[in-house]
């Protein structure tokens, strides 16, 4: 090893040559390589499909999640549930910055991290006292170490820290959908039309909101049931609100009505891949977001209907999209308020 | 049902309202609706993965294998192995022709599906009599329907069927790395580079002749080991052809070196998610042709290395796919050889 790899190969104990996300265990040392950063962390919000797995594993029973916790920590080097593989997000404070970080950070700066715990080095100091083991929001004291490509937001100080990370954790959605419509609009249309799945939910709504501002056309909002339709309707983020199951092709074909030239899914729920290809124009775009999907049903999906659809696979990463994302909920009033009652029902696992 | 669906409702038996892939039953009545075509099969290709499952399910025993293949139909109205879910494809003679039906067939034509046995309303007359059951390639007589948007292809007079039928089965993949490269010289580059993994194989080489043709610059054919290399660079394809294991990220970006415009993925197995991204520059396209591709592994792969590249799930389907597959194996003498190479290898199960 003759440097740091901004990518953070550098930090990886084993097996030797992996991605971090990849790695066993990760080197979590505190000090820093010149385009590191490390921070004080605050809190981590572990992502819900593991947690969830922890609490089932454990019965319930918060002390012992919160063993499992700490020893997954101190074995790792990082936060990954080795069964779900998935981690989460932290949030804390801006302690060293390396002379050579390219992030932009500034010593107390309050962030987020928009890369996954799976990759982020990370070291405990408090033995989680502060935690009960029964949320996913896990208060704590330690350090995290930033690499030169890791990414982190910094928290804004208008609004309230749950709200933000909630934004942040979906900022990946508005930004693509936005950049769809746009490339649509240049080349072939003048105001493309946009369905999306899911339309009431976190990432949906933003991505509403992100296709208006990015010219699109008709904007259908697609809920699985009323109670989420009033919502929507609420929200005034679409043009038309339809209920429909996204996994029964033909009943959502025929409630979009009008094939779109863009649909969006955002609906955790396996099966939607053949109705979003279904909904859309021949020549239109497909973009998933949602982690169901399957890339098999996709691709032998839209050959046996003979769908020339363009299929995106969601990604989560694209410049500016935690900026693009705060700013949606910051200037439009049917984002936030969706965004609220989803944060004020939340009732832990 | 008031009338033919473009996509075959109006054969779903079961479950009502699905899409024929999803169905478990359809309906191979040969009389036609007006938009149909009805194919005296000559031939069914099974699904590689299928056979094997099927072979190995019933202890390589030829007859027991027929039998399960006759029983599949009869149940079904299709061949869709219940256990891999997946099919193949057909050989036959048009036999009638709705005069509604917009497939551009005439009776007499030599055709092969381009969708799926799994949608394909199937019925067999010769209880296989002329099949030892222990090949994919199945001679039967019976009898198929096209629907109004079922892709099939005429068979071309001057190529050996098993050469023109291998390259149907993978035409997709040359169609759409040949509009990603188009799309790219258009609006940002003048000869995108253009990384294919699996260059050496049937998709992997026509990708890397349409990217040719279509205006690519640099061409790195990547392949697993030496045998291949030598084949690959005896075919002339590539600019360049790079030995690398392609569930390697760091090995195979390595050995790429200058990250690609356009990385297509064309190796069918698993774990090249993170490779490709990694081989690619930010704003390029990821290409994954691979079944084996996960699509969380790319999505979470390309937030936590902060990479800003478009991914595509490949679809089979591009309009004139079979065409320009046809023509390429036809006037490239480099992609001719490596096909007749691996047909000539094939030796069963």
């Amino acid at each position: 090893m003759t440097g740091s790899s901004a990518i953070g190969l550098h930090r990886v104990l084993e097996p030797a040559g992996v991605l971090p996300q990849a790695a066993h265990r990760l080197d979590p040392s505190p000090a820093l390589w010149p385009d590191e950063v490390r921070v004080r962390v605050q809190r981590l919000n572990l992502d819900a499909a593991s947690f969830r797995q922890l609490w089932t594993a454990h019965g319930g029973d918060g002390e012992v999640v919160r063993a499992a916790v700490l020893g997954i920590v101190a074995e790792r080097g990082k936060m990954q549930n080795p069964v779900t593989g998935s981690g989460g997000m932290l949030v804390g404070v801006v302690e060293e910055v390396g002379p050579s970080s390219p992030l932009g950070l500034a010593v107390g700066d309050r962030v987020a991290t928009l890369v996954s715990l799976t990759l982020t080095p990370l070291a405990l100091s408090d033995g989680l006292a502060g935690w009960d083991g029964r949320s996913e929001q896990v208060p704590c004291d330690g350090h995290a170490i930033l690499f030169g490509r890791s990414i982190a937001a910094r928290l804004p100080d208008d609004l309230p820290a749950s709200l933000a990370l909630a934004v942040l954790d979906v900022c990946g959605a508005p930004a693509l959908t936005a950049r769809v419509v746009r490339g649509l609009r240049g080349e072939f249309v003048d105001a493309p039309s946009v369905a999306v799945l899911g339309g009431a939910g976190k990432s949906g709504s933003l991505a509403l909101a992100a296709a208006r501002r990015a010219g699109a056309g008709r904007l259908v909002g697609v809920v699985p049931h009323e109670g989420e339709a009033a919502s929507l309707k609420g929200a005034g983020l679409a043009d038309e609100v339809v209920v429909a199951d996204a996994r029964d092709p033909v009943g959502l074909a025929a409630a979009v009505g009008d094939p779109v030239d863009v649909t969006v899914v955002c609906v955790d729920v396996a099966g939607c891949e053949h109705g979003a290809i279904l909904a859309t124009r021949s020549g239109g775009t497909v973009v998933f977001f949602s982690m169901a999907t399957s890339f098999p049903a996709a691709a032998l999906g839209a050959e046996g209907l003979a769908a020339d659809v363009t299929m995106l696979i969601g990604n989560g990463y694209l410049p500016g999209h935690a900026d693009l994302a705060l700013r949606l909920v910051r200037e439009d009033p049917g984002v936030r308020s969706l965004f609220e009652a989803r944060l004020a029902e939340w009732t832990g696992p």
